[in-house]
C-alpha cells in the first residue's frame, strides 16, 4: 500500500529572536524548513521516524503530489505495511539545510542585504544539519524521536544525532553513510565542484543575480556523481555496450551508446530540480564529515549514547564500501555503544538505499519493529 | 643505467599519392609522424621493439631532451639493462595518428581547407592507429618487429597487430588492456567528453580558429579520468584526508585537502601538453574498440595469428581490472593461440603500468628475452 497524496508544508524555524547557531560561529536567521510528514503521530508523541534525506535529496519522500505515478523518492520504503509503516509510525522528512527544495539554502534571500546568499551562505557541518532537523521535530511536538534514518549524507545525520542528543533518539539507521571520506570519495566530489565552479555560467555563485545557470557543469558533476552510485556490475547489465539506435555504429561523438544518453538524461533531469550552489554545500559537507576525529571526544560521546544503532552497507558499494561501514561499527562497538550491523548482497550499489533490496528492507522493518516494542509499550500492543 | 639525450624525429608516411585508407573508408593524406628511437637496429632488422602508447602519452617514451631531470613517459621501462633493454633492441615510439605532438592529429591543418581539421578529422579505429605504427616500422627499415608493447589503448594496439599481420609480428605485450570497454568505462569517457563538448570554449571542435581553449572542460576530464587511473588505496596512502596548509579545515570551496590539490594541479599540467579534440578521437577509439565482437572473424584471425602474446593485469587496478585481461585471454587460449598471463600485485591501480613495479619488469623482460632467443638467433648469442 502507497502513501496517497501528501503536501509539503513549511515552517520558520529559527528567526531573528533565535537564529539558528552553526558550529562555525556564524548564526543564520530566519531558518524556513520544507517538509512532509506521513501516519499519525501517537498521543505520546513516541512513535516518530525521521527521514534524512541525502546529497540530492528533498522532502518529498513518500505518495505523490496529485499525479499518483510520480511519487517521492522513498516511497518504496514508507508507508502502510512498508518498513516505515505509517499505520504505526509517524514519518517526517525535511529538506536539507542548505537545500533548494524549500528550505533556507545559498539561493535563499539574504534578509541583510536582499539578495540571494550565493557562496556568502555560511560553510554548515552535519551538527548544524542535525540542529535543523531537531528544530523539525521538535515544531511537530516530538521531543524524542523513535528513530532517525538516512542513506549516505542522511546517515551520517542519523548517527551525528546519536552523538549529539543522548536520551532523545531511540535508534538510527544508518547505510550507507561513512564517518571519514576517503581521498578517493573526496576527489570525485571535488572534480564535480570544479565542474560547476568553473562553469563561466557560475558566476561567483552569484548566478541568479546574473539571470544564468551553471548548468552544463551542473551537469557533468551530476552524471560523474551519478557513475559512482551504480555498481560496475549494474551499469554492465542495464547497458551493457548495447546502442542506443540499430546495431551499428554510428562512430561519432554524439551520443551513440545506451549508456551515453542514460547519462545524458540524468545530468539534464537534475537541472530541474537542484541548484548548484546547494550541491556544492552539500556535498563539502560531506568531505569535512569525521566525528571520530578526536579519540578522546569520541570516547565521551559513545559512551554516552543511548540509542540503538543499525549500520547497513551494501556490497557492490563502492562510492562509501563497507569499509566505511565497519570503522563506523568498531569505533562504536570499543566504546560499548549498542550496534548491529548488516552487509546486504545487492547488485546496485550505493543507490542500492534507495531501491526496494528485500534483505535490506527486512532488516529495517525488523530493527524498528524491535526498537518499537522496546521503547514504545502502547505501539507494542497496538 | 637511462637513455641519454633523445630527439623527436618526424616522418610524412602517407602522402596524396599513397594516403591512409582508414577503416570508415574516408583517407587521410599527408600523414606526419612524430617518433623516437633508442638503441640500435641490427643488421637483420630483427631486434626492433615497438611501444605503443595510451590516451595521453606521446613519441618521448625515453630518455630527455636537455634536462635530464625531466625523462620520457616510460624511461624506467626502456634503457641498458632495463625491461626494453636498449643494449640487445631498438627500440620503437611514435605519437598516435590523432594526437596532438607531432603526429598529424585534429589540430593539424587538413589540406583541403587550409583550416584545422577539428571535428571534421576522420574517426579512426585501433586497426588504423596500428596502420600508422606499421608505416613507422617500414620506414625504419623494419619489416618484422621483434614486438609491440603498450598500456591500456597501447595493449589494445599490440593486440590488434598481432591480430591484422599474421607473420609479422614476434610478439605483442598487452598490459592492462580491454577488448570490450564495459559500461562503466564508456561512462567516464563519455562525462569527460562531455565536460570538454560542453565547454563554451570548445567552439564545436574549432577553438584554434576562435583562438581559445576549453580548458576549464579538458581540466575536468583529465582530473576524473586520473581519479580512475589511481586505485582507491593507492589515494588513501598518498593523500588520506591529510590537509594541504596546517591541521586545521579552512572549511571553504578553496582547495584544503591535499587530493584537491594534486587533482588540480593534475589538472593544469594536462593542459600544457595536450589538445581537448585530440581527447576526444583517442578516448572514443577505446569505446568503440570491440576486435572479438564477430566470432567467425575472431576465430580466423586468432587461428591466423603466428605472434606470442603476454597479457599482464594488475590487481587494483579497477579502470580495466583484471576480468578485461582475462577475456582477452580467455578468447586467444580458445582458438590455440600461444598466450600467456600473469595478474601483477600492485597498489597503484591502472596507472601501475607506467611505474616501476618490480614483479611487473621481470615478467616484461623475462618474456622479451625469451622471445629474442626464439626469433633473433643473433641476439641470442650476443
Amino acid at each position: 500500500m502507497p502513501v496517497e497524496q501528501v503536501e509539503t508544508r513549511s515552517a520558520v524555524l529559527f528567526d531573528g529572536e533565535r537564529p539558528l547557531a552553526l558550529d562555525s560561529g556564524a548564526t543564520l536567521a530566519p531558518v524556513e524548513v520544507a517538509y512532509e510528514t506521513y501516519g499519525t503521530l501517537d498521543a505520546a508523541a513516541a512513535n516518530a521516524v525521521v527521514v534524512c534525506h541525502a546529497l540530492t535529496g528533498d522532502a518529498h519522500a513518500a505518495g505523490h503530489h496529485g499525479d499518483p505515478s510520480r511519487r517521492g523518492w522513498w516511497d518504496n520504503m514508507i508507508g502502510p505495511g512498508r518498513p516505515l509503516d505509517t499505520d504505526r509510525f509517524f514519518v517526517i522528512c525535511a529538506n536539507l539545510l542548505g537545500g533548494c527544495r524549500g528550505t533556507t539554502g545559498p539561493s535563499s534571500v539574504d534578509p541583510a542585504s536582499g539578495r540571494p546568499y550565493g557562496l556568502r551562505f555560511p560553510l554548515f557541518t552535519v551538527r548544524d544539519l542535525v540542529r535543523v532537523q531537531r528544530g523539525v521535530t521538535r515544531h511537530l511536538g516530538v521531543e524524542r524521536p523513535l528513530a532517525a534514518i538516512g542513506g549516505s549524507l542522511g546517515g551520517m545525520q542519523a548517527l551525528q544525532w546519536a552523538l549529539d542528543a543522548p536520551g532523545e533518539l531511540g535508534a538510527a539507521v544508518v547505510v550507507c553513510a561513512s564517518s571519514r571520506l576517503s581521498a578517493q570519495n573526496i576527489a570525485f566530489s571535488a572534480v564535480a565542484r570544479t565542474a560547476i565552479m568553473s562553469d563561466p555560467d557560475f558566476c561567483g555563485g552569484d548566478y541568479q543575480e546574473a539571470g544564468v545557470r551553471p548548468d552544463r557543469g551542473l551537469a557533468v558533476a551530476r552524471q560523474m556523481a551519478h557513475i559512482t552510485y551504480l555498481s560496475a556490475e549494474s551499469m554492465r547489465r542495464k547497458f551493457g555496450r548495447r546502442l542506443q539506435d540499430g546495431d551499428v555504429p554510428r562512430l561519432g561523438f554524439d551520443v551513440d551508446f545506451q549508456v551515453e544518453s542514460y547519462l545524458r538524461h540524468q545530468g539534464e533531469s537534475f537541472l530541474r530540480r537542484f541548484d548548484a550552489n546547494s550541491y556544492l554545500y552539500l556535498s563539502r559537507v560531506m568531505d569535512y564529515y569525521e566525528p571520530f576525529a578526536d579519540p578522546v571526544a569520541t570516547a565521551e560521546a559513545v559512551s554516552a549514547m543511548t540509542s540503538d544503532v543499525l549500520v547497513i552497507s551494501f556490497d557492490s558499494d563502492w562510492r562509501f564500501d563497507t569499509a566505511h561501514s565497519r570503522e563506523i561499527v568498531r569505533t562504536l562497538a570499543a566504546h560499548g555503544a549498542p550496534v548491529s550491523f548488516r552487509e546486504v548482497a545487492s547488485p546496485h550499489g550505493h543507490d542500492s538505499f534507495l531501491l526496494e533490496v528485500p534483505e535490506y528492507h527486512r532488516t529495517v522493518a525488523a530493527f524498528l519493529d524491535r526498537v518499537a516494542r522496546e521503547r514504545v509499550p502502547a505501539a507494542a500492543t497496538a
